[in-house]
């Protein structure tokens, strides 16, 4: 669903990981491994690596993006079928379980401008030559974003730019206003359900998005098929459910959308947006770009058109009509399962998603047929006799796409079984050439970083951990100062840290729903993605631009493949507490920071208002008037919070230490021993879930990552106190640090029980 | 000749400027003047200000722009000598005074695409609706860059983005180099004349400049005649003589250009460059950009042109032929004196040119003609009998776009007279609406804020200092580092503080060349000059789009104006030495700084290379290679700078304050006493230059103040010292210590003496 964004970063925590890591690493660390398992384990991954095959990934991946396969499509059925089949084949214990969800498709769309001329929108995306499936895209919906609202609006257009809350602030300082009118934003900025959703809550009538060519078209790229950027009648199809509030099927928040399940009424469902909205081509936005006038856009609203991009309102007056089919429609998980042979009640699970929005072959098949890789090479161990030590349980989802339905409904159903038995969610989505991009639970740090740093490269003879860490210092050193800050704690020996995890893609329910320590994976580079969710994202332009040969398929079911082995397989689980600890301590000095920033500058703000400057300042041919004067920022009380992830340092040290002893030792390791603590580390993850959830978004219980409520992909870290103090709530701040504290407190006595237990 | 770019900052000298001031000051501080005299001189420029008029400016303007006015053309000739009339008219004791220069002139140009197709460049700017001068631009040349060679060459053509010294480390990380090729250059990032010496350093045999839409059309502005934004067929004329070496006529470096004065052969002139090189408008260059391939442009490397900017080298292939006239030509300075009546010895400067690039309109007419105001309205107070203490030289320069060649010539063949009498020298260039844009040297730092806090702004109630602060604050709020610190220092009592002088107009021969204090004043705003040298700059335009009733015309008028009588009728001349002391001892901290930001610079990119991290690192769509690895940077002795600007700082409070004594307690203060103490300060600057000048270019001898060698515009501060930092000549560093610090030391000695003369 999502382009990918997080990603390793550099880390506070030294550790030794080797400038340059040669492919064979001589003696593995393995986190979770005694010494004699650990070999082991190598020779397992060696035959496991043996049975990946880059050309039947190829294969899958035509065969699967060979159709429109969105929810509710034939072919969409067909790919779950067809894999449940080959799973089964394979030797999995394999199902298709069926969820019914809330699935609006469009009957009718029309977008024309009526004023100050007449231009009616294609909405189309034409056959490009070379692209095979775009000449016959039969069974592809229009283009349309689920879970906008039905309408039949016609208003006075206004440029919002990306339509985020401080493009809102620039357009009242020039006291400019989307209210009865329809908000024209461009994609990018922040997450595509936010734009139609700060339009309504600024009175605005109707919302369209298109794709600025600066962006992802000409201006960031070539245009496909000479390149990666999109050409001028694609455009981005997507969700704008209001998923910050919750995800999955909007009638069953909290509950799995099974045949049966009771069902709020449409009207009730909070993540359905009220005003229509509808994703356009630049191509059909240009003529109403162009028509308007009103004030010119400031500097950074500014697009790649070739004209001078004014703000409006007006004259452009537009005229937008949706009209949906509000049915439920089924989505199909495929899940399998690979019992385990000592600890079947622990599971190891992995997923990624099937459905795409028209062929969908880099999102998200691209990653699904490299996890088919690993399920037939792990099934090939499995007929050689080999069994797993826990149980692993694959899952393809569907409906990602529209709001991660198939997977959220599924851990919804099985929210009791989970708390009792999961220990790590993988995710991964679309995947392409590059550096791998690693989010997640930190106790899992050191477990990416140990299998990045034992897989090959396609590129040559570096490992994948190598290139990541080299494109992370040169993005860093070029960035800004955190980036500058990562970047040389890298080069001065810092681990590769994994970066938080917000949202976009199945991961969520598990990690920030039901506490299950979660990791999302995948490979890319810096190119944008300009066929994203257009029909142009079809196998011809993935094996033109993206990984020709599926190299980067392989390694990524490699990278993944390991981490769900050595899960599997561990002694001791691979979890590791003090690179928590530490990021928890960075992620509560942020915070600290940030408000003493706020108390600052909404101080100097304060004068500048009192000293007429914004007045003085202004210019003729911009004016820009002062804005809204905010009360100051009080000093806040942090104490807890910082206690707490003190405690957590000390505690983590003293954890860290005895696991290396024990495992270093380990003669009196018992089944009943490695049970027992192994039980404590699966629950550490749930410690960190509140009750009562995140303030006004209670399906959201984690309380160290969530998704934005305004940033909507992009992670908030300690969110209930972060967001208290951007959103300025200030009353609200002691009740969120006593409840982040709380769980801080949980986590470090699960630690302290494990520590026990260890001893 | 430039767009205005020196300009107030804040200042590390605290002092009390009123927040808001209001336009009527009550009890004016006046530096240099005692309490009788300072009310004196408020009734005089209330006066003075009652003697200029908007509407007269304007007539000045049509007339002056009613036909080209380039060097050579009739019409300059004729505003040189409709100038003397008046000036005459006015009571000026008036002449004017010619020189003459090599001024080449095209005979032939050609610009054809010839590979992969053909395409003929216009090289011409059609009519625009609305602008009459357009329609007939009868005696305009054709457009060119002045003092490239001449030259018949085809190559392939590789964009170098703005052809700056970071554009070809760029270039050269990716394997491209334009050797034996053509550059293509856009505006922009630097002074244009760098861009074909640049090309010609790494090997080009031409060069090609065109004005990107980003930069100054529809990305910047709305297009002419809508705004100020460039068209799409226009483009920017102007010098490319490398005068960062010397300025004024190539030929006679060091002298006057008089009719007999020994010249250079042409070849021998270390000025002219030696490729040809052309401006283009973006409707020429883009078929040219357009088709070529090769990697794709990095990030910074792209444009506003409606497709993906590619690096080339070819396929495009251009045919370019330029063929000049090298005749000397004429130059026609017009220059006016109004005799002191008390020290006609000690004369105060001013001057603006008259030349333009065709109509002139904005550059320079509108400064001159706001300068002319100043005339009349002098010239009518001496009408009724009053005189200026200290004579006035007023001067309306010709010549100055092709390379200050009317100023440098007058200032080279006056040099004597000038070491001896000149008090200041005062410019003005282009003139908008806007905000006050001031930069000179720091001794008049508070004499022109006295004087801004003194003039109403056009546009309102507020005053031109509180305006400009305003501007000031908003601006460095929004900017980086050092804005945000001048930003915080204004807001907390801060003093406006003056830019640093590079070059661009014709203060660069007084002040880096001569050691006369400078200021160079002018008003505009921040939008850009998307007709800067190009027929549009017309009288319609000015009038249309700049300031429409010359009521900024006005208030420079006003600001100049009173600048130059009190500097004509103080007591003590209103230089004061501790804004000097604080801006050289942070431009000494600046030094430093940079030297150790690189040493950790060149140390990280030393670990980066070993490490083999640009390889790891590098996409497969934009593969960039290790940059040149740097030794490393030595520990600099700057030692002796950091005493002597120690010691300055000490000196300095003790002149102001002693100044300040005298002045509020002037009994004693004879004719005698007076001049022994201004003649003193009037030497002062002079002090800082070096009979050596510069490292490779001693024409240039202020030690404190110039134009870099590689910024062309932008001022290098303690440039000798900085520049030898910047380009890694560490073994020039302690020679270069060295000569500043004497330059340091010899102001601090005319200090001590003025302070001995002041008890």
């Amino acid at each position: 669903m999502t382009p990918l964004t997080a990603r390793f970063v550099a880390c506070l925590v030294a550790a030794a990981v080797p400038a340059v890591a040669a492919f064979a690493a001589s003696a593995p660390t393995m986190q979770g491994f005694t010494a004699a398992s650990a070999e082991k384990e190598s020779a397992l991954e060696a035959r496991f690596d043996a049975g990946l095959s880059a050309k039947e990934m190829k294969g899958w991946l035509e065969r699967m993006s060979s159709a429109p396969n969105q929810v509710g499509s034939p072919h969409d059925k067909a790919n779950a079928e067809f894999m449940l089949e080959e799973f089964k084949k394979w030797g999995w214990d394999a199902s298709i379980e069926t969820f019914y969800v809330l699935y609006p498709t469009p009957k009718r769309e029309l977008l024309e401008l009526v004023a100050p001329n007449h231009y009616r929108a294609t909405l189309t995306e034409p056959p490009v030559a070379g692209d095979r499936s775009s000449q016959h895209p039969v069974g592809a919906l229009p283009p349309y974003n689920v879970y906008g609202a039905d309408g039949d609006v016609t208003g006075e257009v206004v440029y919002v730019n990306y339509g985020m809350p401080s493009d809102y602030k620039a357009l009242e300082r020039r006291g400019v206003s989307v209210k009865g009118r329809i908000a024209l934003a461009r994609y990018g900025g922040g997450w595509r359900g936010l734009k139609p959703k700060l339009a309504y809550e600024h009175g605005a009538i109707g919302c369209l998005i298109y794709s600025d060519p600066k962006d992802d078209g000409y201006g960031a790229a070539d245009i496909y098929p000479a390149g990666a950027g999109r050409p001028a009648m694609s455009l981005q199809r997507g969700s704008v459910a209001d998923m910050p509030i919750y995800s999955g099927d909007p009638l069953t928040p909290g509950i799995g959308a099974t045949k049966d399940a009771p069902r709020l009424k449409r009207e009730d469902a909070k993540t359905i947006l009220k005003i229509p909205v509808l994703p356009i081509s630049y191509a059909d936005a240009r003529p109403i770009l162009e028509s308007l006038k009103g004030l010119r856009a400031p500097a950074n609203f500014r697009g790649g058109l070739p004209f001078s991009y004014h703000l409006g309102p007006g004259p452009a007056k537009v005229h937008l009509v949706i009209e949906s089919d509000w049915s439920l429609r089924p989505v199909y998980d495929v899940i399998a399962k690979l019992k385990g042979s000592e600890f079947p009640d622990e599971w190891v699970i992995r997923g990624n998603h099937h459905d795409g929005w028209v062929f969908g072959a880099s999102d998200p098949l691209s990653g699904n047929v490299s996890m088919m890789g690993e399920m037939k090479a792990i099934g090939a161990l499995a007929a050689q006799g080999w069994r797993p030590r826990r149980t692993l349980v694959y899952a393809s989802w569907d409906g990602e796409e529209a709001g991660l339905l198939g997977s959220t409904e599924w851990v919804e159903t099985h929210a009791d079984e989970l708390a009792q038995h999961a220990v790590v969610y993988l995710n991964s989505d679309s995947n392409s050439s590059g550096f791998l991009y690693a989010g997640g639970s930190h106790s899992l740090q050191r477990l990416v970083a140990e299998v990045a740093g034992g897989v090959n490269d396609p590129s040559g003879s570096a490992t994948v951990l190598a290139r990541t860490r080299a494109d992370s210092i040169i993005e860093g050193l070029e960035g800004d100062g955190d980036g500058q800050r990562e970047a040389h704690e890298l080069l001065t020996g810092g681990e590769l840290a994994l970066g938080p995890l917000g949202s976009g893609s199945d991961f969520t329910p598990f990690l920030q729903h039901a506490g299950i320590a979660s990791l999302n994976l995948g490979f890319g580079d810096n190119e944008p993605g300009g066929v994203y969710h257009s029909i142009y994202d079809s196998f011809d332009h993935y094996i033109k631009v993206e990984d020709p040969e599926l190299a980067y398929g392989v390694a990524l079911a490699e990278v993944a493949g390991h981490t769900m082995l050595r899960l599997a397989d561990a002694d001791l689980l691979p979890l590791r507490a003090q690179e928590f600890a530490s990021t928890v301590n960075r992620y509560v000095e942020e915070i600290d920071a940030l408000a003493e920033h706020m108390r600052v500058q909404t101080r100097d703000t304060g004068q500048l208002i009192d000293e007429h400057i914004f007045e003085l300042g202004s210019q003729h041919l911009d004016p820009v008037g002062p804005p809204p004067r905010e009360a100051p920022v009080p000093f806040l009380n942090f104490a807890p919070l910082k206690n707490a992830a003190a405690a957590l340092t000390t505690s983590a040290k003293t954890f860290d230490e005895r696991y290396a002893a024990t495992i270093a030792a380990p003669a009196g390791l018992t089944h009943e021993r490695l049970a027992a603590v192994n039980a404590e580390l699966r629950r550490a993850e749930q410690a960190l879930l509140s009750a009562d959830g995140l303030p006004g978004r209670g399906w959201y219980r984690h309380m160290v990552y969530a998704p934005g409520l305004h940033t909507g992909y992009g992670a908030k870290t300690l969110p209930a106190v972060r967001e208290a103090v951007e959103e300025r709530h200030w009353a609200e701040v002691p009740t969120d640090v006593t409840a982040t504290t709380a769980a801080l407190e949980a986590y470090r006595a699960v630690l302290e029980a494990a520590t026990a237990k260890l001893q």
